[in-house]
């Protein structure tokens, strides 16, 4: 059936985050303790596709809740340009979940020869990522058959968050964790409003997905699998960025999907929402309904009471749920994306 | 007349650059002497817009140059977030047009506050950001008056191309500078060849821009310009990143924009473009055409014979010719876009 890898494994993601929660606990406090004893200056995330939206979480979360800068890396400087940085003492992750991302793996070599501390965070532990860092940590997933991902990147995103929470030796958020997999599963609740949404939405063919700080990388994957799955345009733009120009593609019911969890980003987010709306845009929520009164034509609903930090976990899911609806009500098959295979080169 | 202000300095960047090249030579020698005596061991550089995508040319040029690892900042984590990264001892670039992006100056603070080395890049040099930062390079540009930027961006690409060689002692790419304002002057010679293709991409709403290395801050400025002035949806993608999922969007005559001119990343650009033939894209290229034979429909010429670091500065000329034209073939005033002003509030 049509789709039928892609929403298997979406539904799958409360159990693959228990796993991981379980089986993974362990080596990340570990190697968390060994961080805390020297820590890096600075930290460069290494990664493509869904892999960089987890990293550019996981730069966010170095910066707020550790203060160690923190940047995502340009492979290219490696591979094509054939420099290598001066990364000595720096921590460098490199994010892939096949671990066959042949310019992650060169990114990650140099770093390493360069006297970076390496790390691999990807679902295959004989992958050539987890052979070129120091160390490894595993996203317990089980085999993704998809090729767009999905339980995957929640993975990916719990592992960052456990990292730097351990590292930050941030009690109360490590112990939040537990509750990911029930947050995921509510969350899973939200089908029965996507379905009707996907339907009225199966005419657009563009849109915008916007957010800030920790949930720009929910803005950037759910633009991704709106792209790869439903073949919709989309593109994410960080709302502060939003203003420096891009609003000014947004007219009469241009479809813009804003995701503004409970936190910091909210006022801001509202802020936006009211220039949106005066433009009159087909603003779709992604977030508790209030606050928002008058704003959004559709709220998708998330599960209240997760502390902001974790959001980007749960939120993604019900954009998963969106990109898999408007896929099949476009007539294409969320499995199989034009064009792509589950590994990439990138020559 | 409509876009009279906005076409009027798209043309007078080759003089605008050759203001910069005379008067801030010296400033950029000095600071470039200061910095070699201490070299940062990394350098974060922020940015909004088109000072975003100025930046991001920053991020590759200390790499790829002086092999100092660099990162995007992320001003948010200042703004929203009220923690401050640890950012003793690197160098921290502040990027804004007029100098007055709140977010950019708060950052740039706080950098100063935790004891980074700040520098303003702004065109003036009274504004916030000046006053924040330790020294401070000035663009030349004249007043710009126009809301979209593009005298400003080119001379943002010269600043930091002009530090970067002067930190290098590169002394061929910094005489190569002389020669960009006949450059520039040649490359707005594609207007002959621009406007037509304007006429004939009239009816297209959406597209993709795209590029890698340098050149990625072209694609993303490309698409910038697309969006605020003529309201295509146009969204900037690294060549590696397309491969990574949203290459499923591109369908028949789906319009995509590469830029690829001479240099390392050629080679992979034309596996890329080939790709984007198997599945029917309407290829517009900038570049000189030869190499990508019977792969694009329309090919926009840029001058040959620029060192690689520098095609940046010309490649963008036609780009800001095509999203003017193309806003007034669909009826926009490229002076005016919608829902803008010149100085952005972030909020």
């Amino acid at each position: 059936m049509r789709g039928s890898l892609t929403i298997a494994e979406i539904r799958e993601q409360p159990a693959a985050l228990s796993r991981l929660l379980e089986a993974e606990r362990r080596p990340l406090l570990r190697l968390a303790r060994s961080l805390r004893r020297r820590p890096p200056p600075v930290v460069f995330l290494a990664a493509r596709g869904t892999s960089d939206n987890a990293a550019l979480y996981g730069h966010y979360l170095f910066e707020t809740l550790l203060g160690i800068p923190a940047g995502l890396a340009s492979p290219s400087v490696v591979t094509i340009y054939r420099t290598v940085p001066r990364l000595r003492g720096a921590l460098v992750l490199g994010l892939s979940q096949s671990g066959r991302s042949s310019d992650i793996v060169r990114y990650v070599e140099a770093a390493r020869s360069s006297g970076a501390r390496t790390v691999a965070i990807t679902n295959d532990p004989r992958s050539p990522l987890a052979a070129a860092a120091h160390d490894t940590l595993l996203l317990h997933s089980g085999v993704e058959r998809s090729v767009a991902a999905t339980k995957t990147y929640t993975a990916q995103l719990a592992v960052l968050s456990l990292l730097v929470a351990s590292m930050a030796e941030d009690r109360r958020l490590l112990d939040a964790h537990d509750r990911l997999p029930r947050w995921v599963e509510r969350a899973l609740d939200a089908d029965d409003a996507v379905r009707p949404l996907s339907l009225r939405l199966s005419g657009v063919r563009r849109c915008l997905v916007t957010s800030r700080g920790y949930n720009f990388a929910t803005a950037r994957e759910a633009a991704l699998k709106l792209k790869e799955t439903a073949q919709v345009a989309a593109e994410a733009l960080s709302s502060a960025d939003l203003l420096h120009g891009p609003i000014a593609v947004v007219g009469r019911r241009f479809p813009v999907i804003m995701i503004a969890p409970p936190g910091r980003t909210r006022g801001h987010l509202r802020r936006v929402a009211r220039r949106l709306a005066a433009q009159s845009a087909r603003l779709v929520l992604v977030a508790p309904g209030r606050g928002f009164e008058g704003l959004a034509h559709t709220v998708i609903p998330v599960p209240a009471g997760i502390p902001e930090i974790l959001t980007p976990h749960v939120a993604i899911v019900p954009l998963q749920l969106l990109a898999y609806h408007l896929a099949l009500a476009r007539g294409f098959d969320p499995d199989r994306p034009r064009g792509l295979r589950k590994v990439t080169r990138s020559f």
